[in-house]
Formats: C-alpha cells, sequence, structure tokens
C-alpha cells in the first residue's frame, strides 16, 4: 500500500548524504545502528545502503495558539540558510499515556506546564527548525524534529534541549536520539 | 515509497466489497465516478477492479477535551453492530483558510461556535462512527468519516448530517460526498 510521495519526506542513515554525522546519542529508549551520513529525499529513490529509513510529513499546527504563532513567526528563520552549518535530528517516541490524553490535556502539559513555545523563542534567532510527523504512519518513532543552526551556537542549541529535557513533557518521551551533524 | 500496512484502512469503490452503495450524493467539490459496493481493507492487496481507493487512518484526538470524551464515550456504541445494517462513508475536504488557522482559531468554530461534539451527543445511542484522517498522505480528502446505524434509524442520521451542514464548520468545507450503503 502506497501513499503519494510529495508529502513524505524520508531521512536515511547509511554512507551517503549531504549531512555527515558528528555524534549520535541515545538519551532514551532502543538505539538505532550507528551511520556515517544522513540523506534527506523527498522522492521514492531511497539509497541503496541505508541502514535505517525513517518516513515523515509536514502537518498542521496541533497545539499553538495564534498569539504564539505571531511571536514565533516574528523570530523564525527558514531552513537552508548557509552559515547554519551544524543540524541536528532528534526523533522522539511519546508514551502511550501521552497519546490516550486528550488535547486539553496533552496542551496543558505541552505549554501551561512545560513552557514548551515560550522557552523557545529565545532561541529563535539563532535556530531554525521544522516539526515532522510520523506515529501515523506507524513508525517506531513519533516525530523526527529537525534544526539548523550555526557551529558558533551550539552552546545555545544544547541550552535550549537540556532546558525542554527538564519540563513535565519530557516524563512522557520514552524514545530520544540526539544526532548531530554538520553540512557536507 | 511504502508506509506499514497496519495503520492504514483503505476504501476502495467498485463492483465488490461488503457494503452495497445505495446512493452517492456529491454536496460540495466534484464528484467521484460512482461503483456499486465498498471494500473496506486493512490489507495491501487491494479489489482488482477498485475505481478509487481512499488511504487514511486512525489517529489520536485533534479537539476533544477530557469532559467532551466521558460525555462521548458513555453514549458511544462500537462499530459492527448487526443490527446496524445501514452505513455512510462521507469523505469531506476542508479548504485551505481552514488549515492555515492555529489550533484555538480551529477549536472555536469546531466547538464553540458550531458544537460538533454537542450536536453529535444526542445520536450516539443510534449511530455508531469513526473518523479517518488522509490529509497528511496526500490524498485528495482530509477526513473518511464513517458511520453505522439501523436502517430504521435513517432519519436520525439524516436529521445530524442536516444540522452539521447547516454550523459554521461546514462554511469551510469545499468537498463532500455522501454515500449510503447496506451491509451485504
Amino acid at each position: 500500500m502506497t501513499i503519494k510521495k510529495g508529502n513524505l519526506i524520508s531521512f536515511s542513515g547509511g554512507n551517503q548524504g549531504q549531512w555527515i554525522v558528528r555524534s549520535m546519542k541515545t538519551l532514551s529508549g532502543n538505539a538505532i545502528e550507528p551511520v556515517s551520513r544522513i540523506e534527506i529525499t523527498k522522492e521514492s529513490q531511497l539509497p541503496a545502503d541505508a541502514k535505517w529509513t525513517f518516513n515523515a510529513f509536514i502537518s498542521n499546527l496541533r497545539y499553538t495558539t495564534r498569539k504564539e504563532k505571531t511571536e514565533l513567526d516574528q523570530g523564525s528563520k527558514p531552513l537552508g540558510i548557509e552559515s547554519n552549518n551544524y543540524a541536528a535530528l532528534i526523533p522522539i517516541k511519546k508514551s502511550d499515556e501521552w497519546w490516550k490524553m486528550t488535547q486539553d490535556e496533552r496542551r496543558k502539559i505541552f505549554e501551561e506546564d512545560s513552557r514548551h513555545i515560550a522557552l523557545s523563542l529565545d532561541y529563535l534567532p539563532f535556530i531554525s527548525r521544522q516539526l515532522h510527523h510520523c506515529r501515523d504512519l506507524g513508525e517506531h518513532f513519533d516525530f523526527l524534529t529537525w534544526f539548523e543552526f550555526s557551529s558558533a551556537h551550539e552552546d545555545k542549541f544544547d541550552a535550549l534541549v537540556q532546558m525542554l529535557r527538564e519540563t513535565k513533557e519530557w516524563d512522557y518521551v520514552i524514545g530520544e536520539i540526539d544526532i548531530r551533524l554538520h553540512r557536507s
């Protein structure tokens, strides 16, 4: 059963691709096979040597309010800025407990308790980002989070992910692998 | 590019399948090819004669609050009740304007303005239902809504869909086909 290719984006780990792996760190859940490069593709043609491939799609906003979106948009920079020579791919899996919650319960933990959006705002000028969804595809991970930033600002990225990992939202994260990359 | 089959459900229109088409009515958007039966499958093996196939997945709740879910669960009946000899498949497509809205804006129209959940509550004892999502798969429609009920209660189903079609939420519906079926 195939789905239309245009909507999917694939991250393939192997020994080819535009992003060179600097480090892979399993923070929770099972590790994945180490690779030297990651290829990102919207084509059905995956690299022949891939050790793993994660498929995902970009979707509509699930929690963000209009006020928050306005603030986020003001600070956000697009992907693909040449001086952002570093990137991070962080696949995330949340627990069944998270997914059984209703929208209001998840929103409360996400923002009112954990301030996911509020904490991120200060970092937008330095860190470009894109969320990809994959739980509904039956993938192991629920999200593939993607960030691009300059090597000069990796300390800021470290500070951001460290803050998020200490929030209540992260009590529901049962799989997380922090893959750091640089542009080839 | 294939996705894991277990998560997908396919609705194929043709001349085979467990559901016999009684009528097909295009309420907005383009019509689809008339068919005599619909096959619902979770397998990759689709009926060879299918004139069209819609793929979708069941997902987590997107708008429902805990209070609403408790009320909904109390009244809901499962699919597959033998005396529910009638069904309806209603594919729905919403406008770009809808999808560009933030979560709070869509929720307000869905429930505070349109009372989608509140209006539906009275009908739960008579109408079993399942929502399937497909926008993120790049399908033409955004949702495949599925309902099962007894032929004795089709007037109640007509009343429910008529009420919903008069709500503000339906101002954003740009494709809708009402396919009525009976169990073979």
